[in-house]
């Protein structure tokens, strides 16, 4: 017997029939005597429609009402998934943001969830009972609606796992684990069993948009083992859980590419102390996101290149910035808007010697030229041609024996 | 500068572009000075559409969690106008029926509001804050959200009206007031300017389904003058107070009409003391809904006719209902399942001499034959052949003076 977060994202829950279908995985979980807190997200299409409805009114919609509006997509849910569970002579119940409450700080919008009451719903579990909490949301000490941020039912269920003392967290949606890479695109993806924290992090923020990672990151801290699984088959997912727990075969997990890059370089920039932050500084307060950042000595030792990449659609603003930033000296400003990142991850790879080498041959053996290059413990990324992408995918899922 | 309570109904919330124009109406009350409490319903076939969710599910869907997911239309229209407020410069907040709370009583879908925490909204008014709440819902004693039955958005509206001590409570709807008679019927309809409580009261009960009855009564009962009035026009629109407060210049004040009426008639039951409660409680523990019932003496003045009106719907059981009493005798049970009720309505009519005489003439004079005649202080109802309908009410229009 044991205590269990089941969240259910939105295509899980996006119709009538499938609330039926979740219901029915939880009658499985209580029949085989475990105590059930399911979180669950809007349907489907709910909270963009939501959104849309304020958009219309303006674009600048008050964030307090905002959190009112959407909140209301996963009390349906909740109302609906409780209600088909009574059905079935469960004794189940929703338990609204401000029912238990889950309290939150932060601003409207972007909130974070801090505390919870579980007194009232450990009480309700003893007899049996199986709550139902809805994702994404709290109340802020005022007593205001909050949501956490798209994704945040992720969020919601860690912290619910962590706060309840549950003995696991499983992520029910629409793909039934994590990939060594993007299976709609290359059909030799292999599903993966075990995973760490820190490799589902990379994976994540690289585009395996399994998991929302500030979710993923709670579950690290806490040591809350999570399991992602589809909703739509009755099989085993991917487990996520620590580094030491893991029996490492492969030095190399996945393979992970993000598009929708581009590529900047400032060639002959004036190399003394504080120039990075001076180059940087205003990016960030643009809202810009850097994500790579390369820096080398320039040949003639006096000046260094500097290279990042960020996302395409904020390219023209960065080189505006760029251009009439006073605080640095540089020869030229070059970009590329047709690049993309691929990596790959691997909790074993620091302790396995010529993974680096071995990429680099892979990707020349494909004639494909490697335009930055960024290194982590657990990850090796390069920049390479966006038309390379899926041609360099496929060779390092095959050199790294992941197909 | 008035305290005002203004309810919106779904049809008038029922697009975005009406909850901008809602918010307009309420931007012109605050530019007068006035301080304004907004009671909206969900937005026109939100509530259906929610319904049909969860029948989908089951016909006998928890009441508890039916109640969570119809309070959301609410919810969802509360903060849409609340942010087009916000948007037009306006310090509009929603607020949710536990942020307030709303207290209610009774089961489930059918409770009633029996109090509501005023402090904090009064204090919000007098920094120009225009609170925004949703209708037809509430919180019960032990923390459950509560919905008070269909149309309880105008009694929220009229509950709100007497808790904060507001000078009016003006419901905006689809029409422009209440009228003489069915205006979709009977084009020389006019509308009505001011009426009291009583003839409201028996206008909506005999279909002129403007108002929810049990709203009015709560507004008689406290004294709370109402003006019924179309979002969509900006005109005047019917007043309803206190019988004294209005000077009479008409004895009646309008004629409605309810159709799906069927009569059922007793002859020769035996005459004793609680022969009507062995006739009636039987019906009544089957939810049929007895309206008007007329008992004569017999010829023989040993036995007594009993004729009664109930819904068409109920005819068949309310035969056999009485087909299987054993404890009344009777000689002869008949029926007529097309049959309507005309009634003429007007504080003024126990007044004025003559007028049930001038009613039976009109119809006579119509070749209209009357098959149950009952009158009330500010009534007078007939039965006559569903056929006949329009014929009748047309008469009395005319010859009430009300065209």
């Amino acid at each position: 017997m044991a205590k269990k977060v089941l969240k259910f994202g939105g295509t899980s829950v996006g119709t009538i029939e499938r609330i039926l279908h979740v219901a029915s995985i939880i009658k499985r979980e209580t029949d085989a005597g475990n105590k059930i807190i399911a979180v669950v997200s809007a349907m489907s299409g709910k909270t963009n429609e939501l959104l849309k409805q304020s958009k219309s009114i303006s674009n600048n919609f008050s964030k307090r009402e905002l959190d009112v509006l959407l909140s209301s997509g996963e009390q349906v849910t909740c109302s609906l998934l409780a209600g088909a569970l009574v059905e079935q002579g469960i004794n189940a119940k929703s338990w609204l943001n401000w029912q238990i409450p889950i309290l939150t700080e932060g601003e409207n919008f972007n909130a974070r969830i801090i505390n919870m009451n579980t007194s009232k719903i450990d009480e309700f579990l003893s007899i049996k009972g199986v709550a139902i909490i809805p994702g994404f949301q709290g109340v802020s000490k005022i007593g205001d609606v909050t949501t956490i941020g798209r994704g945040g039912s992720d969020a919601t269920a860690v912290a619910i796992a962590k706060l309840f003392g549950a003995d696991t967290c499983e992520i029910y949606t629409d793909v039934d684990g994590v990939y060594s890479t993007d299976p709609n695109k290359i059909p030799l993806a292999k599903k993966i069993d075990k995973i760490s924290y820190d490799e589902m992090l990379e994976l994540s923020s690289l585009g395996a948009k399994v998991m929302q990672s500030s979710a993923v990151q709670t579950a690290m801290m806490y040591d809350i083992p999570l399991e992602v699984k589809s909703t739509f088959t009755n099989r085993h997912g991917t487990k996520i859980f620590n580094q030491e727990s893991i029996d490492y075969t492969k030095s190399v997990t996945g393979v992970a590419y993000s598009k929708d890059d581009a590529k900047v370089t400032l060639i002959g920039v004036e190399d003394r102390p504080g120039v990075a932050a001076n180059i940087f500084e205003p990016l960030s307060k643009n809202q810009i996101n850097v994500d790579m950042v390369i820096q080398n000595i320039s040949s003639d030792h006096k000046t260094t290149d500097v290279t990042f990449t960020i996302k395409r659609d904020d390219l023209s603003k960065t080189l505006e910035i760029i251009k009439n930033n006073n605080m640095i000296n540089y020869n030229e400003l070059t970009h590329n808007d047709k690049v993309s990142k691929i990596s790959i991850v691997g909790a074993g790879m620091v302790s396995t010697p010529g993974i680096t080498y071995k990429m680099f041959k892979g990707l020349a053996e494909e004639k494909i030229n490697i335009l930055a290059i960024s290194t982590s413990e657990i990850k090796l990324s390069v920049i390479i041609s966006e038309d390379d992408t899926l041609k360099a995918v496929k060779k390092l899922h095959s050199i790294f024996d992941l197909d």
